[in-house]
């Protein structure tokens, strides 16, 4: 996007995860991914991205987008879109879709989230404003919750979820929930050095950005889905043999370079994945998003993340940990010192 | 007010509580206290409310106010207005005063925060919007930080606060901060039958509420300054001999009801005080929050307020727990179940 005679990428995310479920009745043969291609390529038509990359194993179908990455499993349905793209105006077509071709009849949870944008003007509508996504949200969720982490006024993290609630007088009849955990490291103020790797000048393929960079080092064993764009900008989407994934997306330009880090990996650490991210990308800020819920390996993070002042040359600036019904949610915010 | 022939009252407060200091000169012989009645009568104005009533002791001047309530110790300046006053439109003049009056040079700590306003499209800028009172606080302040505690499309609570980093490499040279906590409740949808004490139909004065709705219980041995307004509302400061102050107000009307209670007396566990306001004041929904600062007796009170998914008949709905540089924050919403 040229601005002024000035090139500019939002390389900051919008992330979409949907939770579909049948209640109580059984969901043995209901299935996100019997939704067939051609029916994802026009909704992501409305997103204004497109696939361009595909690979998948038993568990989990993962998309290398133009602007991101989208992974589709049984019951849950991944959008992380970059740029000016519009994830919020594909939800009600997204929700007709499930119920025709995918057999599920509820949503049981939704979690929306972004980091505060670099340039919300350049944005799309509903997408310029959080209030406004909340609104478009509140319009077809009955009673969802908006969330703002951080400092409003700098950097943050906006976060809409439903946050249903549990029964708990007919806890013995439901299921334990299956253990969920997400991990998310955005960081802004990246060491132009390593963001050079991500250009075509310095690499000729995706395969040797992925490996000068040490990226394959991050969590080994993934099947590894790279993409190099022309002239810059990094995608790349794991799957591990158990439906993990992990997902890097990177805009390197210096004056507006952003790279995200996320995994669902199960483990009861995640400090181990953050060193290395830091390590692999040197930068000046970073967030953490930690989601956690009570099935969780990794259900002590709040308390490591507490116990952490100081990760390397970062000190942090910020930190907020949220109870809700079915999730945890630690949120911490790192920069450089002197800040 | 009235509105579209409807009267109306906004009971949610504006609170802003500042710190000063000398920095690492001594402040022996600066006091706020030293500015004259005079000038703080024409800062209230500015903020479109006036005196009412004053006690006071060594450590702590309370005022209460037409809105709400005023409190002046040595180095802690707080202003507490509910309708549609504007607080923040005293604060530069404020700052003036302490110079020429007080003997500060320094603005130690500065915490801005109200609950969600129940009609924001009535206040007067650039109080109707969190985003304009930051904007104001954001060109006093050089590196303010603003947060959203709970849901941001529903009940929520917002804070403006400096939080000031501590130079860790010096920490053995700065004194232990002074030990500080406060509790605030702030209650919607209150029991009728208890808002009818806070009328002059069913009270002759503030004395016979203050005893007919138990308030004198909640915590003993204060010094009481109390007024029932006409033709209904109530405000009560309470001072102790150790400076810990207590402050109510309410607005009994039932299509608006609202009742704030503050504190900040010295307890390791806020449990009592906190069963003894929702047993006076019977709420349908309260927000609680708890600064705490490492010198506090209530350290534990984030780990205390975890152990209760309910109290009594009400059911937590949301928590949030904040790590500033100085300060531990810990925000709860519950509401009566079924929610």
């Amino acid at each position: 996007m040229s601005v002024g005679g000035v090139q500019f990428f939002e390389g900051v995310e919008k992330l979409l995860e949907i939770w579909f479920t049948n209640g109580s009745n059984s969901s043995k043969h209901a299935d996100l991914r019997k939704i067939p291609r051609c029916k994802l390529e026009s909704l992501l038509k409305i997103v204004r991205c497109e696939i361009i990359s595909f690979v998948n194993n038993e568990q989990i179908d993962a998309y290398v987008l133009s602007e991101s990455s989208m992974f589709i499993s049984k019951r849950r349905f991944i959008l992380k879109t970059c740029g000016t793209t519009t994830p919020l105006m594909c939800l009600q077509p997204l929700l007709l879709l499930v119920e025709q071709y995918a057999g599920f009849t509820e949503v049981e949870d939704v979690f929306y989230s972004r980091k505060n944008y670099k340039r919300p003007e350049l944005q799309a509508g509903p997408h310029q404003d959080f209030d406004q996504e909340v609104a478009l949200l509140d319009a077809i969720f009955p009673d969802g919750s908006a969330y703002c982490l951080g400092t409003m006024n700098k950097d943050c993290w906006y976060l809409y979820t439903l946050n249903p609630p549990r029964d708990d007088s007919i806890t013995s009849a439901i299921p334990e929930p299956d253990s969920d955990q997400t991990l998310e490291i955005l960081m802004t103020d990246l060491d132009p050095d390593v963001m050079s790797i991500f250009t075509r000048e310095e690499c000729l393929n995706a395969a040797e950005a992925t490996k000068k960079s040490g990226i394959d080092k991050i969590i080994p064993n993934m099947i590894v889905d790279d993409f190099l764009f022309e002239p810059c900008g990094y995608s790349m989407n794991g799957v591990s043999k158990n439906g993990c994934y992990m997902t890097i997306h990177i805009t390197p330009e210096p004056e507006f370079s952003y790279v995200s880090f996320e995994t669902n990996m199960t483990t009861t650490s995640y400090r181990e994945i953050i060193t290395k991210v830091l390590d692999t990308f040197h930068p000046g800020k970073f967030v953490i998003t930690i989601f956690t819920n009570e099935a969780s390996a990794a259900i002590d993070s709040p308390k490591e993340i507490k116990r952490w002042p100081t990760i390397g040359e970062w000190k942090r600036q910020d930190m907020q940990h949220c109870c809700f019904k079915n999730y945890d949610l630690t949120y911490a915010f790192y920069s450089k010192f002197p800040s």
